[in-house]
């Protein structure tokens, strides 16, 4: 089932215990946050600890995930 | 050829004028960032605006583009 955080976002997951990855809508503009939390009053609010990329944004990101994973691979091997 | 920053940082795309992502070495750890730059003496630094994952949190991060990508698609045909 899906969840949304204390805003009515969409939560994809957790990537650690206070940053999440959301999809809302925001004004009939979709939005890709990935952002940290912080707890108040009960609430789980967003941070200022993050970004959130429009459509297109996220469209460019997407297509460069291989060039990331490649970029850390090659770290890697010269760190061993 | 790569591209890097005036950190160092190897500049992976530009998401906008204002906008990259970088893969860097910190201190032995692999992050990658999603980040605003700003101008300041001719030179182009990072801002607080983004976040910076380890690289356990870009694993969980690309494990859920499919299920971004699903997210945006839904709230997209909500929205026609």
């Amino acid at each position: 089932n899906p969840e949304y955080d204390d805003d009515g976002d969409l939560i994809i997951c957790k990537l650690s215990d206070r940053r999440r990855v959301t999809v809302q809508d925001f004004r009939g503009k979709t939005l890709v946050s990935i952002r940290e939390y912080y707890r108040k009053d009960g609430k789980e609010l967003p941070s200022s600890k993050g970004i959130s990329l429009t459509e297109e944004q996220w469209s460019a990101f997407k297509k460069n995930v291989p060039a990331i994973e490649n970029a850390i691979k090659k770290m890697e091997s010269r760190n061993i």
